[in-house]
């Protein structure tokens, strides 16, 4: 790949089978997952709701409670089509205007029971409406208890994914993992964070309709410059890649911590912790936001709700201690991959 | 009081102290609320956090926990000024550009420990800028197990407090207050409501600046007319009428189910109701929103949320059942004050 001036006016042009592969894909995504989770649990399964949308199209929501490892947790696939765009979306790409949508994504939530294993998130997304289209999405961790070496190990498995593809991609993707996973009135990141990606139309700028241009995530687009041969198919190979890293970053991690003992204090820090996921999902997360407001599957949007969250008034950790070093280390962004560990 | 034509012009003028009296009755009602419902608890005492805001201002929050009725609760006075004013106010006041402003509050949340009782909520405020001031607030009650007798009597408590300033207060505000209370993505009220009103600055227009004119109460209010003598003083009158009403309308309630028997069930069922208040103030509540985004201080304004929650993928209250009967009849707007109890 080559780095060129931009040509904004030219987007490359999807196969006319786009939407079916990359269905196919969401549904693959969602099987090989739950497939893969219901094995590292070794007990829980998952149970599957398919629902239709009025509007046009459906999903599959699947749950798994209860499980050895697995509190609760939530996969879904969908996908949606209709007639009339969402102003969000035409705000963005005028040019859509007046076309019919499509949007196929799978998305997943895990809240394991052991306070030393990590929740983690994943969303995978397309979208196509007229000449326009897009990918995007993303993985992040969200640890109770420090480990500098499960976040390296998460971290590092995305950045080779990244690697595969564009030699720029995890710095940028990285950055804006950080700065969209940010809660601003704790001023606390949600987690060590991994990757995150929106808006990729083959136009070629890493952070492309970004929020924040100025910040770091966009900074580093900038110094990148146009990426310009990211087709269509470049792209997808790109979504279907990171997918698939998320077994591999996440699974070692569990199999690391799952017998760790613990008892009523990380069982406390724990729910309270969940608390922030509670308040990242309802104040700040457009997919959740978006979905409520649009008329999505309510039951489905608020799969990433905890089965169980406490909040208290002022709560502080303890000097010293490991619920200090999360707020101290792990709740600010960090180099986890060159992270020295022992 | 007479019903005129409008005469958007002529804003009453406030008195020259009007910033130290709202304020004064602030306070009091604060310290009042407080010394009520320690008594009502019966054990349980607010401890006391004063605050400065380093724009100007400050607060009290005081927080209640593990008492004998009361798991947690929070009653927050305070008061803050500043140059700038935020923009979602000067879109509805352009005339309060370049002035400073001052705004003064008590807010309030009980959660209580027996799932008899119902949870609830208060909130009175006044805003100045300029020529611009406006008093708001209002209460509402979330029951978690449905007593209509509960239900009148917080309503008509309010009614006739309403009913001391003016005869189509109640009308218009019970139905503002079932209209703010609403999640849309689940269909269904907070609770059982009670009196909400917003921007009443003495130009007479009782659902003045609401965001759905033509709904029930902008109707109702267009019904009425404008009124043309409420000046600062009677809407002051009115404010501190409401907010001494809280008590009353409260206190009879616990007292009434403070000794019922509960277990598991009623527990399991009132945490997971408990979500809707989270989703609630979360997602939908302008101050919450407001206060996270403008840098309010964080602890006090999520003192709201209550301490323990739980979310069920799917819930559905079994057929017949009194959690059935909450959903069909008091998760809906209803004529409380009218109905017929034993």
């Amino acid at each position: 790949m080559t780095v060129a001036t931009p040509n904004l006016t030219t987007v490359p042009v999807p196969p006319s089978d786009s939407r079916e592969r990359v269905k196919q894909f969401m549904q693959t995504l969602q099987d090989e997952i739950c497939a893969g989770l219901e094995a590292l649990d070794g007990g829980g399964q998952f149970r599957e709701d398919s629902w239709e949308r009025p509007e046009g199209g459906g999903g599959r929501s699947r749950v798994i409670r209860e499980g050895n490892v697995f509190e609760q947790g939530g996969v879904n696939f969908s996908e949606v089509w209709g007639e009339k765009l969402p102003p969000s979306i035409l705000a963005q790409y005028p040019e859509a205007a007046g076309h019919g949508y499509f949007a196929t994504g799978t998305s997943m939530v895990l809240h394991p029971r052991n306070p030393y294993i990590p929740t983690v998130h994943l969303n995978y997304r397309y979208f196509e409406a007229g000449p326009v289209w897009w990918f995007g999405g993303g993985a992040d961790l969200t640890p109770y208890y420090p480990f500098a070496e499960d976040a390296k190990h998460f971290h590092s498995s995305f950045k080779a994914a990244c690697d595969r593809h564009y030699p720029q991609f995890y710095d940028v993707f990285k950055l804006w993992c950080d700065e969209y996973f940010f809660l601003k009135h704790r001023g606390e990141t949600r987690g060590i964070g991994g990757i995150f990606f929106d808006y990729q139309d083959g136009r070629g700028d890493l952070y492309n309709k970004g929020p924040a241009p100025s910040g770091p995530a966009g900074q580093k687009a900038a110094e990148v410059g146009i990426v310009s041969d990211l087709n269509w198919e470049k792209l997808f190979a790109f979504a279907q890649d990171c997918g698939r890293t998320f077994l591999p970053a996440y699974s070692p991690i569990v199999e690391r911590r799952k017998d760790t003992p613990w008892g009523d204090r990380e069982r406390q820090f724990q729910l309270y912790r969940r608390g922030r996921y509670v308040e990242f999902n309802l104040v700040y997360d457009r997919g959740t936001i978006f979905g409520l407001q649009t008329n999505g599957r309510t039951e489905s949007i608020l799969m990433s709700l905890p089965p169980l969250v406490r909040w208290e008034y002022m709560y502080q950790p303890e000097a010293g201690s490991r619920e200090q070093e999360l707020y101290d280390v792990f709740l600010k962004p960090q180099d986890w991959v060159n992270w020295p560990t022992a």
